[in-house]
């Protein structure tokens, strides 16, 4: 039960994780005395994934962990049984009880490489049945990593290499798993970090976050905080009311803005506080519970201001609507203007991260020349892939026997190209590809 | 470890399946004395899916069965303290160590029901900081389900009663864990059965499947079956070597259809009969390997009715590539011949069953009336739900301790409604919905 000590088995794919008719051809294949011949597919794509020109290769990991553990337990194997016909020998089970990978051998394109369409991300060889049970499996573990890493790579080209992204798409995963794969690959294929801790724990993907509108609007301002005392960043010094504090800068602060120490929320300030108790080394603020500019800016300067007196720096402000790129802009000249009045330098470098549905076409917007967001986290549209939700990897056979096979079908686009590939990129004198 | 006792606990979201700020929060609700303050939270969604005007409720058997296993383990707490700031109070560690879902209440939907936008689908309450633990989870394991489940839905609605509809998208799936939740949910929304085995083994869906075209080019009829000899059906009676009989037959196929007995595929022909060994109750041929009219056709007759004279009965013929309607047509046409011309009047209504990147248009297109086809295979675009492959439920805090919350937000549309809902459906005396 190699899957039970390994840490990651839960998130591995399991053998019955493939479709019916790969038992029931492993049966016509045992039947026909087949079992041990030797055959090799290929696993690859045709067309590369939302109209691009590349693709990234990624699951090869996944595919090796699923290899090594690969075992039929009893109950898989009287499952299939109740699947096949009743008078089926039961030699075939005692065959398939007895299966593992130590026949195959596996050919890769190396983890995140460039892969191109018709050129074998995998070449799968190795006793016909084994390996023809093998397609499902790898092809679920290869597809969606691939196209998960490809959409990242487009990400990151046009964010360039400066803006930080989080993937934080989870609950809008396909599925568990699905949710896992994105956070893993999505980092792969150049993200920052994600929001997912179970990536974070069985990938060591590094994991972000802060807080929440729920967690804003869960403070009425009502509440007693029973202990609103901080100590002082370096350690010395006597403790301060941080909510007392800042109730003072937010009049400085309120003042600055041209705005009544009224309109600022209460519940939001309080909110602010209690996170900055937990996290004075950390503090960020989520500014649109309310609205931005009469009430999240005000909170969050007079919080961040408060932790100043007491040595801390907060760590950045978020956006979850309205124009990104024009608040952004907006914040960034809140923030230079209170950073002179209050002589606070720092507070004008304060990151500005946003989120909320952004795509392609926004990212580029957020990421133009003069834009002052810094991190930009993206949910749906990394993890569902939304411009193709499937990268259509296949997985053919090409020989069996060392005699090559292919099928022509009654679609020219479906007919596979023969025998076992190499593949090879021409570089002309000068090194660039031709 | 419920989870490990659990024949399921594998397929099941984990309590660290979550996004970090869930974690943050915790800390920073815990520091404030509100851990236990009583909270409700909703999820909902605020759009129907595709375009249309319901959505099926699905993911609460998912949901119930995470909320009774939730345990953070040492391990999850360890790796909570390496994510969290290092002088956290140990005993907020302890706190999470200590938690589980006893004190949560879930009103829910029942599993399958029609759902709209907005009415909530979940109602969670219980203590502030676990049922904001929860939101990641459970949007995670009812977002997905829901979408599958209304996505099946069109489809057999678009579809009709009589099709037989078959979920075939484990390959195709958003990780391994998208396609249990595919294959699951498919069948909740109104298919017939899956390809997933271990959806079979784990969730109790139908499987079904028989043969790929890897099988039929895997022969190239230079073999020799170990036991080519089959017994009668009612088991009485000498042995027949099939290929033999299979020979016999082709002559008169080929003689019925003009013809040439070279024309069929000798490979092919030899993986008809492979399979008919392993299965003489069960067999099915995949048609389009090297042509239909040329090859598969013909070489399906003649081991249907080398199988009919031992008194089994072939199940059907599969199509996956070309013009599926117009095939089935033609298809149909020589079965009604066939069975005419050979006295075997079941051969007129072999079940036609096709694939091949099936969409809703396409389906449409299958399911018109006077269509010969009687078994739709869909694979992406049931699990991937391409049109659009998130249903974008959120979760949203409507009150704490009684009071109600909203955000304002600068979306007007991302607006909560506060406090706890009531949904109703109004019925006019004539008892239809108004």
């Amino acid at each position: 039960m190699a899957a039970e000590q390994d840490p990651e088995g839960r998130a591995a794919a399991r053998p019955l994780l493939t479709d019916l008719y790969q038992a029931t051809m492993a049966l016509g294949y045992w039947r026909a005395g087949r079992a041990q011949d030797q055959a090799e597919f290929e696993l690859f794509f045709r067309q590369c994934p939302f109209g691009g020109a590349f693709a990234l290769a990624a699951g090869l990991r996944d595919c090796v962990r699923f290899l090594r553990a690969f075992r039929l337990r009893d109950a898989d194997v009287q499952f299939l049984a109740s699947a096949l016909p009743p008078d089926t020998d039961p030699a075939f089970f005692e065959h398939l009880r007895a299966l593992d990978c130590s026949g195959v051998t596996v050919r890769a394109l190396p983890e995140g490489s460039l892969a191109f369409p018709g050129v074998p991300l995998l070449q799968v060889s190795g006793p016909l049945l084994v390996v023809q049970l093998l397609e499902t499996p790898l092809l679920c573990l290869v597809s969606y990593a691939s196209l998960i890493a490809t959409n990242a790579a487009r990400l990151r080209l046009i964010a360039g290499p400066d803006k930080r992204l989080l993937e934080m798409g989870l609950r809008r995963a396909q599925g568990p798993d699905g949710g896992l794969t994105a956070s893993t690959y999505s980092y792969l294929g150049g993200f920052d970090a994600s929001s997912n801790v179970l990536a974070g724990q069985l990938r060591g993907v590094p994991v972000a976050g802060t807080l929440a509108h729920s967690f804003v609007t869960s403070f009425s301002g009502s509440e007693v905080p029973p202990d609103p005392m901080l100590a002082p960043a370096a350690g010395q010094g006597s403790q301060v009311d941080l909510a007392a504090s800042v109730e003072m800068w937010l009049e400085r602060v309120c003042g600055h803005l041209g705005l009544g120490v009224q309109e600022p929320h209460r519940g939001e300030r309080a909110a602010f506080v209690a996170y900055a108790l937990a996290f004075p080394r950390a503090f960020q603020g989520l500014l649109d519970t309310y609205s931005v500019r009469r009430s999240g800016l005000p909170n969050f300067l007079a919080v961040a201001l408060a932790l100043q007196e007491l040595g801390y720096q907060a760590v950045g402000v978020r956006l979850d609507s309205g124009d990104l790129l024009q608040q952004a802009r907006e914040i960034r000249g809140v923030f230079r203007t209170a950073a002179a009045q209050f002589g606070v330098p720092w507070l004008q470098s304060v990151p500005i991260a946003v989120s909320n549905n952004i795509d392609e076409e926004e990212l580029a917007r957020l990421a133009q020349k003069g834009s002052e967001v810094n991190v930009i986290g993206i949910g749906t549209s990394v993890v569902t892939c939304p411009r193709q939700p499937s990268l259509g990897c296949v997985y053919k056979l090409v020989s069996v026997g060392g005699q090559p096979r292919m099928k022509l079908t009654e679609d020219p686009e479906k007919q596979t190209l023969p025998g076992s590939k190499a593949a090879f990129r021409l570089l002309g004198s000068d090194g660039r590809t031709v």
